[in-house]
């Protein structure tokens, strides 16, 4: 028997029933003690075209149910190393923008008074700069892995300066980022001006459109990522599952054309491996437009995958 | 050739083809010499459980291509006596209901400049609070006919003022409301409190519970509202299309079981013929959760039976 | 062991398995020897809203399957008493409606030439004008039972002579119909003037309209139709899904709200036993818009009630 | 602050948050203290036609998240009265549909060494045997009220004695039932002879058919009911969703047109107020087939109505 | 500020808001002055398989409201250059193919009287005959660049000349087509007869099996292609959207296995700049089929992608 | 005129039309003369996630009417050269897996009197062990090719020792297979310890990881694998569906991320020509996930694939 938390098993509980918690880990009570602490930001009031990701949390707990703990492409066994548990939902403010993003910063604050490593399933992407500030408060300054369709880079939508369009912008002139250290990757689509793009190449960041990616495999790019990082640096991941291509994640709010494959999905992450992560969130899983439950289903996978390359993991 | 706008006829232009307007009737640039005008809030941001009804106002258009212009039932035919138009969508902020909730009120303001009557397609029912705010400036303290599974008189939802659930607390407070001349029609479900129905009575409003109406032609009740609001006094009749049962319209956020009927919704609006209508929203239609549609095209109906109870509209 | 081809029971074959024929019901090769045919008619082309009718009887045998041979509500049991087949589906030319009506008037007449009364599953409602054709070849004029949303007694639409919304207008015309024995039951909705509802009444149809039946069993309605006929007219019964509600009935082209009920269906067939019926048809299920199958499982329930009140079916 | 455990309330964390508990109780450990266990049995393979009712306690919980604690039309408030929580789900086999009845069989059995009434959130309707067998050794006999569109009284399914349709005379036989307490409400459709209905009326059963109640309140045949059966007798109340019409319910597994509308089943629960409850269960909610989520709405406030009218709630 | 129409800004009126024209361009309604016009024609009438087509130009004007001006890959921001529109849907007979054929050729007649790029939104493939003979009538005999699934040159189907699977065939028996600069490129899937593809290439058709593109880049393809028909001879394309593989097409039509993926779409459409393109439709979108909304949402990006290698777009 | 039977044309009857056989084949009521013939299983009671497979062969049946007989791509013509025919359903018992799997068997014994090769489409995969019984009854042990993203290699499940994820494990067990010839090919995902995937490879079974095969053509992988098994040994190919990425099948019990794309399925069926297959099956597609029909689509095309290599078919 593991010290660890487990997993319920699918040959103890069938996998339909049980607590709703990510992989059917225990709910913990208490933050003493744990290494990853996985918790849902359900929220959709920062998106600017469908709604529905409010929803996300519940589906990916949901679909994760059918993951087990062993990763049998890398080896890697997580919880034979970890102390990981589902710490539930955020209480966010479901009427303003503004009051849930304070939420999620102050909540976050708590959080990382322990030595964990916080795994967010949301929710629209604004959630990531109260997340940011809190962990380059307690971190300094991070290096950011994100992946995504979009830059998010806007200065503001409507005359808002925090939505799910402009959060790294914002991250970028708080100085919550080593902005050499910024990899944006999955990049495409159409925007309002050539600068959307260029803009935040000026800034240090390292922009991977998806069309210069189409057809490679992405073990490489992650590898040099991982070096151009190294190994102490703490990074964050920030995962919008809209980089991924609509055929395989038709559930979000903002689809654009010609994405990642799943495969690519999962060749960068498990690239990262030996990286300081400090935190990572998996963003954007609109589940009323897609029942099929395969984007949820891909948003868990690529947060176990996650949880299988953080410190600590050694694959068997 | 009549005077008045037509909606394009089904047997000139295809009903699947055309504009995306209601009824497929002109969209119209200026408001000098309308009658009536179709607009669209496009809103969810305002409300607690499911969203997608910002998607609302462009399904409720998509399935009124259905309805032509002559009312089989009553003989009313709208068309031939007022000048009707779809004025498009609000500009409201997406990313902040407060915000949202005050450029409603601005636009209203705008809008009752000219001597029409507005008929807003929703978006959540928060947007009726900023309505009536400015149907209030303009015409005093107005009737109010309430259809909904929900009384919306919370004091606050996580701690905001303005949201779809604390409309009619607001309205009475601010004195936009004759209060004993507002009727709530098809409250059902659950609460927190024994008072969440029973507060608003001692403010003076007429509840009537689903319940008390199951089984019962709806006639005799709308008879006896527009005896006593009179002919003279204005009034605004706002629908939240949760009122219904879900399985007429399944489509929305806040479903509650054991809801009116599509007769009975008819039966209501038939019998309100001969008030000073000012005014009327139907709203809390989510596309989303009703691919079959039926939740829009009943919204879409309504609407038109709303069109064919106002003033001057006489039946053949 | 009866003499009659029996469904096969859902204990021998699970319900999920074996032909795609009504009730699994044989298919057979030869009309001899049969009392009832159901067939068929899989069209779409004489819709003017939402097309998809023709996978209408694909789904309507698909969820028959769930029927059983004994009619608990009214102790029929019409495979004790007629030899009953499926004789599959038409062979309609899929790009020209007005081919595909004189196919369906061809073979037809082939099957007329046959003591059986045919049972058709469309496809749109353009099919009836054909049968009707060819039903009067061989019955003289026909009593028609009518249900539906429509009158579908336009003069053309987009200029063409024969479409799902003409039908009974050209049959008055071409002396099909018993004028004066013509019902037509759940009518509703909105037309493009006033004559649409009454210049059928000219002709001597009797016109039931949707709300004039809200909340009332149509037993009475049934009966009176009944003895309106009399035993020895020969009677065609051609049933539109869309008189039904859109809550129970989805699946279909041209929603109304404000429709019948399935209970009211029910009771308005039960009460025409006694009828020398002739042919029977249920149109307009178009599966694409009701993924749960309701509409269809009404369509094949509403098929069985009608074979269950043929001539020489003896409730036990 | 109440003595009793409390669902979370929608003011205090999102609806879209939480537990996935029924009303978002908390789960409980023990059964120590409890008046009252929801708990999810997850079964599937005991049904006929379409399967996916193991993901109904899931489903019925996620909706229940839409009930606050108060109960509009009846004044009930049961969490003011009884200690009320959600124990979690069976761990039932799912490959073996006799190994999932023992196991069902044997785990009601410890729960009922405690003083409480469990309430199921199924499943198909199999699970029906083993609790009453396990409801039996503890109380007797009991009288059953049987909501449901199927008598469920098959001698045998492809040669199994126990499956969701053999449910009630297995009872019969083993004398787990007072036979003349029996009461069948809203049976339908067709059997294979006249026999399926009427033998169980030789049983004593009482049988009232859908068709014998549409269009009839059901308040006063449920006070029958309660007359019949008294107060001091232990009565079990199993709700089979198909038991409503599939336009208020159609993610279910076996549908059947015609049958009851939700403000019947309101009325009928409503009106049990008094006996003495000693278990519930509510089955047959099918989730793949109705993504609207309705069907598992309604499970979750039928199963809060009959919570309400349970031994020890007293309206205020 | 431009001179040239603008889409309107996602910024400006949020996406889910406004006209459902393409882009949210404006509304034409002269042709005077115009370089591009886009177009719907709302058909279905002319498929073998899965009707809905009808819907396609609705829901793919609502799915391009996510679109942007600039093009962030190859830096074409088209509307610095051309005057474009949508010029609405055109008023096709859906009950007669062989009619709505004759008006779409009418049509186009008088569109081609202006010296526009007309850009056709199907509709069922079928509409591409009439539109190559208004263009031959216009321009002579075309070169064709034609992405499909299929080869659509049968002789006839059920006896039909025009149908959706005869248009190419028909196309270069009329001389509308430079034979040998015919490119066909996704063909796949079975046939009657070894013949059904190969007879095509003795006409001088160029074709292009999927099979043979799988895992391959199409910009070399594409370049091929350009340099074969060179910058001057006009050349019309046509996008059947079932080219692509039903993941990421499934709302269509006539689905075949093994397609094109939406990076090599892009490839190939952005290979094409430079060519003297005369016309371009997108066919073949069926929304019932896919409400993830993505066909819709690629059927855009394609006519978007296309617009952006118009003559006289130059990148910056 | 073929001497074979041949697929009703879709010029001749309109594909939506006609028996749901496979391809509209005709149903054999005898075995006598056939050299392959097409049967379902329809059962869904071995699987331990979702649930649908039941439905499985109806809709793979309804979807194949898109084939026509001649493959494009590899130029073969299967119905010149067999006599094929469907057979129909299997009677399985829908309440017990053990019994459905003795009925299997039976029913396999039985149609292997003949000399015929059975094409299974299932149902969950547990239908392929006691297919291997039968088979290797009359073959001896046969070597397997086995496509799946599950090595279903477990010892039990619930206690359980055959379900859908034991099925090799008891085959090898049982000396129905050679076991170094033994492919599986598709394998991902997580598994409950390192020993799941290794363990069969100490059999001799020979893995292909799907993470291995990303991005690679596979029909090198066929062709080394028709090498290693050569001409004359008997072979079984078990095609689970799951084996494909969910963005290809999403209607599937238990789908795992990344897996194969359907041009590599292709690939590997289309090399594996040549080899003296005796039996196949397709399994696991499950219709409630997939609407769109899609993954029934790909399943009806890979059983077409697979018949087109069977021996006896020789390309043009
Ligand atoms: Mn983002
Ligand atoms: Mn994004
Ligand atoms: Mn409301
Ligand atoms: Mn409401
Ligand atoms: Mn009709
Ligand atoms: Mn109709
Ligand atoms: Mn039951
Ligand atoms: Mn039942
Ligand atoms: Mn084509
Ligand atoms: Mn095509
Ligand atoms: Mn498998
Ligand atoms: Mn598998």
């Amino acid at each position: 028997m593991s010290e660890f938390n487990q997993p319920i098993s699918g040959n103890e509980l069938a996998r339909f029933s049980g607590p709703n918690t990510f992989m059917r880990l225990p709910q913990a009570r208490s933050f003493d003690g744990l290494d990853v602490a996985f918790l849902g930001i359900p929220m959709d009031i920062g998106t600017s075209w469908r709604s529905g990701t409010r929803f996300g949390p519940k589906q990916i707990r949901a679909e994760s149910a059918m993951i087990r703990p062993y990763n049998m492409a890398t080896g890697a066994a997580p919880f034979d190393h970890l102390q990981v548990a589902d710490i539930g939902d955020l209480a966010i403010n479901t009427f303003s923008l503004a009051d849930s993003l304070r939420i999620i910063r102050e909540t976050y604050g708590a959080i990382l008074q322990h030595d964990l490593i916080p795994m967010a399933m949301g929710g629209d992407h604004s959630i990531t700069l109260p997340i940011l500030r809190a962990i380059a408060a307690k971190h300094g300054p991070v290096a950011l892995v994100h992946v995504d369709a979009h830059a998010d880079v806007n200065d503001d939508m409507f005359g808002e300066k925090e939505t799910h369009g402009t959060v790294f912008r914002r991250a970028q002139e708080e100085g919550l980022l080593q902005s050499d250290k910024v990899y944006q990757i999955g990049l495409r689509g159409t925007g309002y001006a050539a600068t959307d793009f260029t803009e935040a190449q000026g800034w240090g960041f390292q922009v991977f459109q998806a069309h210069e990616l189409w057809g490679r495999g992405l073990d490489q790019l992650g590898a040099e990522i991982r070096r151009d990082i190294g190994p102490e640096r703490p990074v964050y991941i920030t995962y919008d599952i809209d980089s991924l291509d609509p055929a395989y994640a038709p559930g979000t709010g903002t689809p654009e054309i010609g994405g990642l494959t799943t495969p690519q999905a999962l060749q960068l992450i498990r690239a990262l491996r030996g990286l300081n992560i400090v935190g990572c969130d998996l963003v954007e899983v609109s589940p009323p437009y897609d029942p099929s439950g395969n984007t949820a289903l891909t948003g868990a996978n690529l947060l176990y995958e996650l949880l299988c390359v953080l410190p600590g993991v050694t694959p068997h």
